[in-house]
C-alpha cells in the first residue's frame, strides 16, 4: 500500500475516488485529475441517506455500492476518505463514531485498499474539509487557516504552514469544546459554556424552546413557527431573528458571540491567516455574521489581522479535501 | 549576512553569542558549540539591570558593553537574540517594547550584524524560550509543545512539528489575552476575564490588596505581611495561601483556575504533546500547580493527553533559545 512515486504513469485521466462518511449521510465522487486542474471545478456527488438506526456494517456496504456505481468498472488510482468522527490518520483507522454504532477500531484504509487495490488516506471530516478549502476553496494560496464547521456540532481543522495540523493525539481542532463562559449552560461533554453548547444548531433550538416555555408572552414570531410546524429547527430560529423576534434574536446572537469569542481566542493563540466558516448555521444571515465578526474582533488583540469568510464548498468541502488526500497519496502536484 | 553553509569550518570552539533583552533586565552568554553538545549543560550569564527610566538607546549600549566583556575580543560565529516584545522574525526588526521607550521599528538584527560581523537571528522572548526548552530543556525530543511564562504578564510560544510556530502576523501565543470569563475583571487590553488579568503576578497582587481593603476582617496572614513590608508581591500571596490565608488562597486559586482553563482551551485547539510552564508565578507551590492541572484537565476533552510540567531553565530559557537560534543561523546540527 505504499504511495505511488513520482514516476508512476499519471495522466489527466487518472481517476481519484473521494468518500465522505458523514454520520448517516454518505457521499462519494470520482474525478479525473484533469478536473482538479481546471479553474472551474465541479463535483457531482452521489449521496445515500442511511436509516437512523444504521450501523457501521450497513454504512460500509452502502458506501461500497455508491462507489462501485460511480466507478462503473474503472479502477481508481487513489482513494481519499473523510470520516465523521475521530480517526488515526497515520494508520487510517477509525476510532469510533459518535453517531453510528459499530465503527470502533475499524481499519478503514486497509479495508478500502483491499477492495480498490489502491492507496487510501483517511482523516476526520473537519481536517479533510479544512484541506478541501485550502487546496480548492476559500483558503487557496494561504500559509495557514482555521476551518470551522458550525452545524449539529462545532468542529474545526487547521492548516499550518501549508499542511494539516492534527495534534499529538490527532485531536486538534476541538474549538467546540473550548470554554468561553464558565457560568454558561451545561454541555453534553460535562463542562459549562463550551462554544458548541452555545453556538451549535440543535443547542440554539433547545435554548429557544426553553425560553418560549418560560415566557409565554415573548417570541411571537418563533412561537407561531413552532405551532405551525410542530417543531423548530435552526433555520427557523435564524428567520425569526431576522424578523425581529426577541427570543430568536437573543439565542442567535448569544450563539454568534460565543463562537466569535472562541474564534478570537483561537486567533490569539495561533494567529492563522484566515478563518473559514462552513456548516448549516453559517446560513443564518447578516445578523449572525456581524455578531460573530464583532465578537472575534473584540477578543483578538488589535495587532492581529482577522479575516473571517464563508467556506466555498459548503457540504462538499470534505469531498474536495478527500480528493486532495488522494492526490497526496499519488505524490502528484496540481 | 547569509547564514554560513554546511561547509563552513565549524569546530567545538565555534563561539555563539546569546542576548536577552528582557524589559529592564539584560542578560548575555557566550558558549562554544561543544558546551551545547554535552549532556551537562550550564550557562553563566552576565546580567545588567537598567534603571527604570532607561530607553532603547541606553539598553542597546549596555547590552553591547555586556557582550564585549563576555567575548573579550573573540569573534562570535553567530548571534541569537531574545527580545521582550513583538518582533518581525523574518527581518529581525523589533516592532516595539511595551516596557521600554524608543524601540519602535529598530532593525536589531542588522545593527548587531554590523557590530559583530556575524549572522543574527532575533525573535520575541516567548518564542525563544519555547525553543530553548524544546532544544535543551523540558521539551527535548517532542513533536510539539506550548511554552507558557506566567510572571508580570502571561506569554506563550509554540513548537509545532519541531519548529517554532509564529503565526501569520508573528502574533501567535497570546494565551494571556484569551478570554476565559466574559464576566471577569477588566484587563488593560480592554477585555474582561483574560487569562493574564486573572493569573499574572501583578494582577493577583492588585486583587489581593483590593480584597484586603474591602473586608477588614479577612486575610489576616496576608494583612500582616503587607503591614510588615509596606507592599505585597506575588511570592507573599503564594506564601500566605500556603499558610491558609483565605484571601490569598482565593486569589491564587482563581488565577490558577483561569490559567488552567486557558491551557485546556489551548490543548483542545492545538493538542500539543506537552505544556511547559515557566516564570515567577510557577514558584507558587503545589496548591497552585494542583489547581492549574485540575482546571486544564477538566477543560480538555478526555481523549486528549495532557502533560503539564515545569520549565527546566526558568529565567534562562530565552538565552538557551537564543543559542538555538544562533546554531540555526550556522546550519549546524547538535
Amino acid at each position: 500500500m505504499a504511495p505511488a512515486g513520482d514516476n508512476s504513469p499519471m495522466s489527466d485521466d487518472t481517476l481519484l475516488l473521494a468518500l465522505d462518511y458523514g454520520g448517516t449521510k454518505l457521499s462519494a465522487a470520482a474525478l479525473p485529475l484533469a478536473a482538479l486542474r481546471t479553474a472551474d471545478r465541479r463535483l457531482s456527488p452521489h449521496r445515500h441517506y442511511s436509516p437512523p438506526d444504521a450501523a457501521a456494517a450497513y454504512e460500509q456496504a452502502a458506501m461500497l455500492d455508491l462507489a462501485r456505481m460511480l466507478l462503473d468498472g474503472r479502477p481508481p488510482a487513489a482513494v481519499g476518505v473523510s470520516f465523521g468522527g475521530p480517526v488515526d490518520f497515520t494508520t487510517g483507522t477509525v476510532r469510533l463514531s459518535h453517531h453510528v454504532a459499530g465503527w470502533e477500531a475499524t481499519p478503514l484504509a486497509d479495508l478500502l485498499a483491499a477492495v480498490f487495490d489502491a492507496p487510501v488516506a483517511v482523516d476526520n471530516d473537519a481536517n479533510v474539509a479544512a484541506l478541501g478549502e485550502y487546496r480548492f476553496g476559500a483558503g487557496t494560496g494561504l500559509d495557514s487557516l482555521l476551518y470551522v464547521t458550525i452545524s449539529t456540532g462545532v468542529g474545526a481543522g487547521w492548516i499550518l504552514d501549508g499542511r494539516p495540523w492534527r495534534g499529538h493525539d490527532g485531536m486538534a481542532g476541538e474549538l467546540g469544546h473550548t470554554v468561553v463562559d464558565p457560568a454558561g449552560p451545561l454541555c453534553l461533554c460535562g463542562k459549562r459554556g463550551c462554544v458548541e453548547r452555545l453556538a451549535s444548531g440543535p443547542y440554539m433550538v433547545q435554548d429557544a424552546i426553553e425560553r418560549l416555555a418560560a415566557d409565554p408572552a415573548a417570541g411571537p414570531t418563533l412561537r407561531t413557527m413552532a405551532a405551525a410546524s410542530g417543531e423548530l429547527d435552526g433555520r427557523q430560529v435564524a428567520e425569526a431573528a431576522a424578523a425581529g423576534d426577541s427570543i430568536a434574536r437573543d439565542v442567535l446572537l448569544r450563539g454568534a458571540r460565543a463562537l466569535g469569542v472562541g474564534l478570537g481566542n483561537a486567533a490569539n493563540l495561533v494567529n492563522p491567516q484566515r478563518i473559514i466558516l462552513g456548516g448549516g448555521v453559517t446560513k443564518s444571515g447578516p445578523l449572525w455574521w456581524g455578531a460573530v465578526r464583532a465578537a472575534a474582533r473584540a477578543t483578538a488583540l488589535p495587532e492581529l489581522s482577522l479575516d473571517i469568510v464563508p467556506a466555498t464548498w459548503e457540504d462538499d468541502a470534505p469531498l474536495w479535501g478527500a480528493l486532495a488526500l488522494a492526490t497526496d497519496r499519488l505524490n502528484v502536484g496540481l
